[in-house]
């Protein structure tokens, strides 16, 4: 792997993740990047149950040669609704499509919940970002176990929601919809949210011409994502009409490296609890300018060109292993 | 007044208002406009209080010389909600600004809701479209206590609402939002439902140019209108930061007169009545073509300079009175 | 039949029902008692849909030979909620069990909604009583188009709800249950409200004895009655379990012939329209004494022997015809 | 202190709780009984702050003499709501009325959240009985970030909720009403829960009679509880119109030493969420006898006599200390 970028541009984060094909490809990112230092990885219920997603996180951290970076597996279940996961889209193995290797690292024993926890509060404030790419429910737990964390997270950039566009209802995207109380958790806990939601994500298409970019890099760990958007094309295809994929995940990771690649928009955003039909929406008011105190951003434009290079770059970086 | 176009092309409508600028203005386009028979106007409680909006209909009226149209109060209070309405955008008279001409016309001795029912049934099933400008208390009642005229009205093109935007919060638009249950009735009830709402009109601003536009009109109709919008410019700058006012209701007029200034998209919309933050929003399904028994539609693009156009026509015709 | 009591004592009411084997035993008693003036018969959907329960009011006139009282139907359906019948309790045609003689009568022309505001208007303020014994939808309807009758109205004693018992859920009775906004609307109208519900009405059990003596009248409107209260209580039997059945709506009607078979308790009530678990609750709040301008009553308990011994009256009286 | 009897029927209880005057009793009864082996004392936000309840039930600890039983802090705040505590009922300090003791003890350096999970997962499964007397942030966040715990809890035996009455509002009772989504995990997690509600609790009066005995112990601990419950009477006297204090929390402990003296009913109990009347009520469903599966139970009638016989016969133990 290449050498990482000098140690002031480097952007500390824990990825929360519940792989998942998008969820994969960030975690690629991540880790191939020279200016992301990867502290933890920490899993929970989503696109599948708890278990398969952890195994899977594992074969990814197997395929890229992630080693040296606790992995803990987190909550099995939302807060209050019950488990929905999303076969339709991500096949019941929740990485459906290329073969998956043997984990070659343990699971740390610590509970996800813990591990976010002590690492943030194993380094100095305002120095890591939370990368949550799945359901929030560890981030929710972590900030009420422990509300002395809140104000040493630099920022929450996460993966969910959509001002405009819904996918698991019409106004209600995945992430977001599967515990609506962990968001309402997250989003106003007091720490700064960068929701980068299905508005910006809807533009991170897996194009032929990506494709044709990710295969030229010509190792394993690009073939790997190459399965993985063969399949994740044609879920998308079958169920939502996309001619494209959307990546969603690795967007929240690229706007860590280089918020210039996502426009984003300071506005308040709440989530709703109660709604018959809105229940898990995002929320936001774009009435007026924000308050001063307003603590919410969202994603607004990505540059798909710069978005597609960084993820290249990441696996060209990664290399053969 | 001109001579009415030939009645080939006539469409008749009960305009539901509660002036109200710009149900002012919306007046004044279906009295002027030549394919529009006007079969009766009602009053509704909203912008004011029933016995303010009623007085300022019939203001208009005199102000446009309508005669032989009956006019009719209605409901004075939403279905459930409190009463509200927006002296910040209308002024305590509910039509601040110009000098209002005494009542020429005596009100029509029943109900709104019954005028509306007796209009319906009166005419061949498929002729009338109902024009409802303000909340949809009457209109609700009307199809709760008659539901044979669901099937008779050709279709209803509503002022409310919005997909993307709210005014009365960060989704819910203040028709809509001051009586969500007969919106819910109203989007629900099986006829079809074309709703103008703010996406749309917030297209259709009173720009300087269309002031002056409709100043050279040179009459006192057409001043009376100037000063309307002048007022209604100036709140809208203070209260919502509008560099021009956006003239709702007149949109629907200009939809029924013709649709391709206003293009629409059939879509599935519903009305979340429960919502801690969405009340009153109406919740449309973006995701997959709608459905082949869908019966709704959202305005989405309006053709500013053919909807202006028709409004200043319409003041041409109406003449100095 | 026999004469009516000295005028000073009568109480004028319109009942406002959905027969219903109960509602049936309830128009009897009004019919049939001296105390009671029946203005009008109006009807509503609920037991069963409102060509059913129209039918079924008509037929119960015939039995009882009412004559000389308008009967108008009303709203076909709910304001919000879809429509929901109760076969399961009352059968089929909503009044199963008996052979139902063809009408005598005639239907008035009017709307329910409309004999009710006519009724009220024609009479001096303060001597009307309105008794619903179905969903609340007429009568919600009626104060909504004309508010005026609000103050007009006596009061509003109705068979509904349950401040600790409910039968369509946990905690929500029928009649409110199918039309929790009507309910809202006419609790919170101002005008005095009686809740009649069914901690007091399961109190009404029609049990062998009572049988027995509404037997021993020996008339065919009494053998009518016994025929009701077989069906009705082997369809309690199976469905609810009730070794007799609670016959609710009369007791509304006794409560106004003599308030004192039916204690009353004096108390904030409201309906819940949001709950996921409780929505159409009629919450009673009884942590303190009620507040002046407290305008509802619950009922709390019935004196059953006097109870009866009005319906056995009432039967007495009506005769042989 | 007394001999602890023989272990055969010792029951291990941790108890969960934010001293507040009854949770002191409950607290006081848990030590002072020979058949409860407390094995951890927990604190949660509630009827005052974390820091607040924390030093109290430490307090409380030097009262009694309570050395040897781990006591860890909890949940600052509830999982959704915003904090809403108690002072109008337990005074600023949360147990005002006595003077408090410096605490003897240090609090266990773990999350209360974490001291619950690892003391049922070092004890045989089925043995171990949690008791909340709070909120149930603390009892949700185990469940949810430690679900095998669940399987091994015996019962939670909780204070909270009531099936006919509230105190937080007409239909909520404070401890569920302040954090109603932890209710609901802790009600649905699928564990036996013995809900000791309002209904069980305002029967458990510190009449004048039962102050006389706690005053004849004539120990320095009796003599704290009186001035507790002179203090605690008087606000129930001021707020909610109570003749004597009803002391909740210690009939949970209560029904854990000898479930004779609190009746139970088992039926289905669910948390309300969304209602805007009935957020956080406990909605029992006594329609029809309890299915098979249900695990949750409502106590419903009180041994006055035999329960205050147990606090007094457990401040007797404790003796002067």
């Amino acid at each position: 792997m290449p050498p990482v970028a000098e140690s002031k541009t480097v952007k500390k984060i824990i990825l929360d993740c519940d792989p998942g094909h998008d969820d994969a490809v960030a975690l690629l990112l991540a880790h191939g990047n020279p200016e992301i230092e990867l502290l933890a990885v920490t899993t929970v219920v989503g696109n599948q149950t708890l278990p398969k997603v952890t195994r899977n996180a594992l074969a990814v951290a197997a395929v890229a040669g992630i080693t040296g970076v606790p992995f803990a597996a987190g909550c099995t279940r939302p807060l209050i609704r019950d488990i929905q996961v999303a076969p339709d889209i991500h096949g019941e193995s929740g990485l459906d499509g290329p073969l998956l290797p043997e984990p070659e690292i343990e699971l740390d024993a610590r509970h996800a919940v813990d591990l976010i926890i002590e690492t943030v509060l194993a380094h100095e404030p305002g120095t890591i970002t939370l990368v949550p790419t799945g359901g929030l429910t560890n981030i929710a737990m972590a900030a009420r176990k422990a509300p002395e964390i809140i104000g040493r997270v630099k920022e929450v950039v996460l993966m969910g929601g959509g001002y405009h566009v819904g996918n698991f209802s019409a106004v209600a995207e995945f992430n977001i919809a599967i515990d609506p109380e962990a968001a309402h958790i997250v989003f106003n806990a007091g720490w700064p949210v960068v929701m980068v939601g299905l508005d910006l994500t809807h533009q991170a298409l897996a194009t032929a011409e990506v494709a044709a970019q990710i295969a030229a890099v010509g190792t394993a760990p690009a073939r790997f994502v190459g399965e993985l958007l063969e399949f994740f094309g044609q879920a998308y295809k079958d169920v939502q009409g996309f001619e494209a994929p959307p990546v969603h995940d690795p967007c929240a990771v690229a706007y860590v490296i280089d918020p210039s690649i996502v426009k984003t928009r300071r506005t308040p955003v709440d989530i709703e609890l109660a709604g018959g039909l809105t229940r898990g929406m995002t929320v936001a008011d774009f009435r007026m300018p924000a308050p001063e105190d307003c603590r919410t951003s969202v994603a607004v434009e990505l540059d798909h060109g710069r978005f597609w290079a960084l993820v290249v770059d990441a696996l060209e970086r990664i290399g053969e292993r």
